[in-house]
C-alpha cells in the first residue's frame, strides 16, 4: 500500500497567487464591463520585453544547436563555466567579495532553489522566518515535515516567526532563542523593506555565534539605489562562514518566463553531521545537482550571460529605472490618498496599511470592485501581514499612472 | 547549530558519470596522442543537431519575448496548455489511452521528476528497483532517507532489489514480498531490454493487488520499433489506477541541453494518508509544482511543441533512425567480436557481457586503453551489472563505424 507524504495535508488552502487569480476570474465573469478596466498589480511579474542583448544571445545559442559542429548536449552540472565566471567576477569579486565560480550554481530560478536547499539540510533544524514572508519559504518547510499543524492565524507549530511591522520598519532583529536556519530576504518581498549593513552584521554575528545558517534571498538586489544598502549578504564580514545566497534573473533581466537564477554556496559554509563532524554543505549541494538535474537550458544560460555585457547591463538599468519610476508614481499616489506606506524606494513593492481597520482580503475585494485594481492581500504573506496590502510596480507606465489616478478616489 | 542531511553521507563515491569523466581525463592527460582517437560511447548524450522545426519554434518564441505585445512572464504552473493538449492527444488519446491535458506536467526533464516524485510520497513506503538500474532512482531514495547504509556490493539496506540478468532477459517479474513503490524503465537504461505487454500487465496486476505505485520511466519509448512492444504503461488496462509515467524530449528531440520532459500523473491514482484515507496524488503533485517552481522556460516549451507538428515528427523519426542505425552497426560488431549482447534493437543501448571474467571497470579500462573507446561499466548501475558494460549508440555514424572496426581487434 503506497503512502503519500502526509505533510502536504498540513498545507493551508491554495498557494496565494492561484487564490487571487480565482477571485479576479470570478469578478471578471460577473462584471464583463469592469473586467476590461482591471489592472493587475498583484503578482510580481514583469511586463517589459527582454533586453535586446538577451534576445540576440538566445538566438545565437539556438542557432548553435542547429548544426552538429556547435551542438551541445548535457552541460556542466553547475552551469556554464563562462556564466559562473561572469557572476563571480561582476556580482562579487569586483565588489570586494571573495566568491569563486565553483561556488556558483546556475538554477532555473531562485524560487526553486529556496525550496531545494532544504534537501541538504537536516530535519532537526529549528527554522526561523520573518512574518510577513514569501509563502514558498513556509510551504516548502511544511512539505519537508519541519512543522506541525497550523493554528487559526495560519502559523505552523515548530517554526520560529520573526514579527515584522512598523515598529521595526519590517526588518527583524535576531531572536533571543537559538535557531539553526534563518530565511532573510532583502530588498524584501512583500514589504519592500531593506536592511542596513549594521542590521545584516547583527544577523551574521548571531549566525556565527549559534553556528546557524542564513538563507539570504537577494532576488531584488538590482532595485537597491541607496549606496549604503548592501546588495549581498557577502558584503558582510564573516558571511562566507554562515550564509547561502539566492539570486534571480527574473526581476533584473525580466526572466520570469525564461527561468534562470543562481545560488552561491561558499565552500567555507559548514553544517554538522549526526556524528558531530562539521562538513561543507557545498559537496552535498553539488551532489544534489548532479543527481537530480542536468543543469539549465543552454540558450537560457547564454541569455543570462548577455546580462553581464556592457550592452546588457545598460538595458537592465533601463528596465529597473522603468519599474522604479512606476514605484515612485504608485507610492506618491498612495501617500496622497492618506494611507501609510512603506517600500517602493529600493524595491519594486509598495506595502500599504489598510484604511479604517479593513482586513487585507476586505481591502483586496474593495480595490478590485471599486477601483478594478488587483493587489496582493498582506495576510497572504503571514499573520503579521494582516491589515496591509502590497502593490507591485511591475507594469507599464500608463497602467501605473492610471492606478495612481484611481487611488485618488479611495 | 545547523545540521546537514545525514542521508547524503550514505551515498557512495561520485555519481557514475563524473567518475567516468575523471578516468577519461586522466587517460587523455597521460596519453596525448591516444587522446585524439578517443571515441565516447559512455554517457547517453545525443550528438545530432536539433530538428529544424524545433529551431524555428524557439526562434519565434524568443522573438515574442522581444516586444511588449507578445511578451510572457510567469506561465501556467503545469506548463503551456497547448503543449499539454498535444501531448495528451498525440502521445495518448490517439493511441487509445485516456489521458487529459491537466494530467500532464511539463518539467525540465525526466531525470528531475524521477527524483521530485519522492516529495509527494511517504517515507514509510518500501521501494523496489531493478538491478542494474539508472543510478538516480537509487541515489534520490538514499537522499530522502528511504534506505540504510550500503553493503560491500553497493546495495542499500531497506531497498528491494529486483535482479535482472540473462536468465530473465533483464525484465524482472513482480516479487513475492509486498512493496509499495516500484521503478520500471522500458526500453531500459542501461540494458536496452524491453517489456512485453504481458510482462507489464503482470506488474499492473501486482500493483493493483498491493495498492502499490509503478513509477514508469518511458524516456526511450521513441526507440521502440516492434509494434508488439508498449510505448507507455498506460497501454495496460488498469494502469491509470497505479502508475505515473515519465517522458523526456532528450532522446527523441535531442533536448539533453535544452531540457524538457513531462510527467503524467493520472487523477485516478490514489495513495494512503496516515489516517487511512485514500487521496489523489495529483493534487499533491500540483501543489508541489506551484510551490517549488514556476514552470519551464517559454522558448523551450515552444520548441517541445514543435516536435508534435508533422514536420517535427518526420525530423524526429530521422534522428531515431540515425541512432538506431548506429545501434545496429555496434551490436553486430560486438557480436562478431564473440561477445554476448543484449539490447540495441528497440533501444539505443547495447548491453554486453565482459569477456574472460573481467570486471566491468577492468573492461572499461581495457576498452579505453586498447581501443580508445569510452563505455559505461555495468557495475556502475548496480551489483547485477557487474560483468557487463554498456555501449551507447548516441554518436555520429562515422564514429559508430570506427568503434565497430576497433571492436574487431578485441
Amino acid at each position: 500500500m503506497a503512502y503519500l507524504n502526509d505533510n502536504y495535508l498540513k498545507l493551508q488552502a491554495g498557494y496565494l497567487f492561484p487564490e487571487i487569480a480565482r477571485r479576479v476570474r470570478e469578478f471578471c465573469d460577473a462584471n464583463p464591463e469592469a473586467a476590461k478596466r482591471v489592472i493587475r498589480c498583484g503578482i510580481g511579474d514583469v511586463t517589459e520585453p527582454l533586453p535586446a542583448a538577451v534576445i540576440a544571445a538566445m538566438h545565437r545559442a539556438v542557432d548553435e544547436l542547429s548544426v552538429r559542429e556547435t551542438f551541445r548536449g548535457y552541460g556542466h552540472e553547475q552551469g556554464l563555466e563562462s556564466l559562473r565566471e561572469k557572476i563571480a567576477r561582476q556580482d562579487y569579486r569586483d565588489r570586494g567579495m571573495e566568491i569563486a565560480p565553483d561556488e556558483v550554481f546556475i538554477s532555473e530560478g531562485s524560487k526553486s532553489d529556496c525550496g531545494y536547499v532544504l534537501d541538504v539540510l537536516g530535519a532537526q533544524n529549528r527554522i526561523a522566518i520573518s512574518d510577513p514572508v514569501y509563502p514558498a519559504y513556509v510551504d516548502t518547510n511544511v512539505m519537508a515535515g519541519h512543522t506541525g499543524r497550523a493554528d487559526d492565524s495560519g502559523r505552523y507549530e515548530g517554526l520560529t516567526y520573526l514579527p515584522c511591522g512598523p515598529e521595526n520598519q519590517f526588518v527583524p532583529e535576531p531572536p533571543n532563542e537559538p535557531v539553526d536556519v534563518i530565511y532573510l530576504c532583502f530588498p524584501n518581498n512583500p514589504t519592500g523593506a531593506v536592511a542596513s549593513r549594521e542590521q545584516l552584521a547583527r544577523w551574521v554575528k548571531y549566525a556565527r555565534g549559534h553556528k546557524a545558517i542564513i538563507l539570504f534571498d537577494a532576488a531584488y538586489e538590482a532595485y537597491v539605489s541607496d549606496p549604503q544598502i548592501p546588495h549581498s549578504i557577502f558584503e558582510i564580514e564573516g558571511a562566507r562562514e554562515c550564509a547561502v545566497e539566492f539570486r534571480s534573473f527574473s526581476k533584473n533581466g525580466g526572466f520570469t518566463g525564461v527561468r534562470c537564477g543562481f545560488t552561491v554556496m561558499p565552500k567555507t559554509l559548514l553544517a554538522r553531521a549526526d556524528d558531530g563532524r562539521e562538513l561543507p554543505l557545498h559537496s552535498l549541494w553539488h551532489r544534489r545537482w548532479s543527481t537530480k538535474a542536468n543543469s539549465v537550458s543552454y540558450p537560457v544560460q547564454r541569455g543570462a550571460e548577455a546580462i553581464y555585457t556592457a550592452e546588457g547591463k545598460e538595458q537592465v538599468r533601463r528596465l529597473i529605472d522603468h519599474y522604479m519610476g512606476n514605484a515612485r508614481v504608485l507610492r506618491e499616489a498612495t501617500e496622497r490618498a492618506g494611507l501609510r506606506v512603506w517600500g517602493g524606494v529600493n524595491a519594486p513593492y509598495i506595502w500599504v496599511e489598510t484604511p479604517a481597520g479593513l482586513t487585507s482580503w476586505q481591502m483586496f475585494d474593495r480595490m478590485l470592485q471599486e477601483l478594478n485594481v488587483v493587489v496582493t492581500p498582506g495576510s497572504g504573506f503571514g499573520a503579521c501581514g494582516e491589515g496591509f496590502f502590497r502593490i507591485s510596480a511591475f507594469n507599464s507606465r500608463e497602467n501605473a499612472g492610471e492606478v495612481a489616478r484611481r487611488l485618488a478616489k479611495l
